[in-house]
């Protein structure tokens, strides 16, 4: 396996609330719609936020980008495309793709940091971190 | 000072998000004003979230309601009068009237308990609540 | 079949960003919940907001409530029931269930109304929603 | 007047729903606080949706960006600037600071596009635009 294959996949449907007054899902939603691909992808792979909890650690997201090619309109069936792209530093990234009926609908990012119980940064991977990356052969 | 002085008057503005396509404002974002207008009140009268929490209580809402006799939209203006409704019961009420340019917009109300650290419900007020009611003159 | 029998069920899991500082789902998100099991229900039995719209209604919420019986957290599986209320009214009244590995979380109810092109309220039931509660063996 | 001094600043405090199980603003919630910003601007420099709306347009976030540096808590008073980044692209950009107690929060931004009433984009500035940014002397 190589980071590559690394992706999870999850479908979603528009939500009436999510829509605007333009009759569009509202810019900032599609950073809901990412967690969602993220939480998926922490269900499928075994890494989730509970388990950085679990072992002490906060994941928060301190970088986050949208870019948006077509609008999605109520009741829109759309799948979340979540990629992990593997990196040396102690951070999580994240890319996303959303697509429905075959086109492209927006491409974004999120990086994550590890901070310990006082909201502390940590600079190094932590151990279940590295576990992990080396249970899925991330790590060279 | 009566119960029925004990009112809170905030500002506010319809921002675009919280507009549906109906280009109303989503229903659900009441309860948002509502807390809006609850925190005012915490702030004005000194009873608040984190005073709860100081005390090692926090003050879920178990209940919630809103009736609504005319939509806002999108930029519209408003204020949420918050009043508390005194009971002799360990719970927290307020009710809420919502008005723009002089109409009524909608009322609400919502019912808090005390719950300790362990997040178990508390069946008496709490001392610290006791003595905030007793300082308003809510306390016969 | 007699309106007991139009129910739907949608299985749901709590996202992170619908989770507040005291760990469990913010009130006011419970309403997301309703409407997403109200648009199950409306792909389901067949009525649904696009419906009333292709027939030029808009279907507002003019009341809603909900009672809360035990919290939610991060992660939790859960089920939204949603029960057709039968009524003579022009109305489209729903009752919500929300339950958790068999217990009650929170129950609920929704009322909405049917306006016209230019928002007016509408005094009688809609011709496509009158063929609808005929289709489903509402009308007596 | 000059691009550099088109800038514009808002007070704003954390509200209650606005925070996650860490304790902090959901990340998400920062672009809600960019449109809170980005009205405001549009209210002190005369140049809004409803402005754009009223000439047949419609200004949809097509990109957005934020970077975080230090959490918000509960409570906590901040400011957001937004500042008006000129282009002559047909395009609106808008960088954001957020700050706190003399401290950055974060820094953002978004870039807006025209659509007209059928939801094409338009690849020249709308003549109400390029009055507004003349007015401004945004325009050499």
């Amino acid at each position: 396996m190589n980071s590559e294959s690394l992706e999870s996949i999850i479908q979603l449907r528009v939500r009436f609330h999510e829509c605007d007054p333009l009759q569009i899902v509202w810019h900032g939603n599609y950073l809901k719609y990412f967690e969602e691909g993220r939480e998926h992808f922490g269900r499928e792979h075994g890494i989730s936020y509970l388990d950085a909890k679990k072992h002490g650690f906060a994941t928060p997201v301190v970088k986050s980008a949208c870019e948006h090619k077509l609008p999605l309109k109520y009741g829109d069936e759309f799948e979340v495309h979540t990629i992990f792209k593997n990196t040396e530093a102690a951070k999580i990234i994240f890319k996303y793709e959303i697509l429905s009926s075959g086109k492209l609908i927006c491409t974004g990012e999120t990086v994550q940091v590890f901070t310990d119980k006082n909201q502390e940064l940590i600079l190094t991977n932590p151990p279940f971190f590295l576990d992990w990356k080396t249970k899925m052969g991330l790590v060279s």
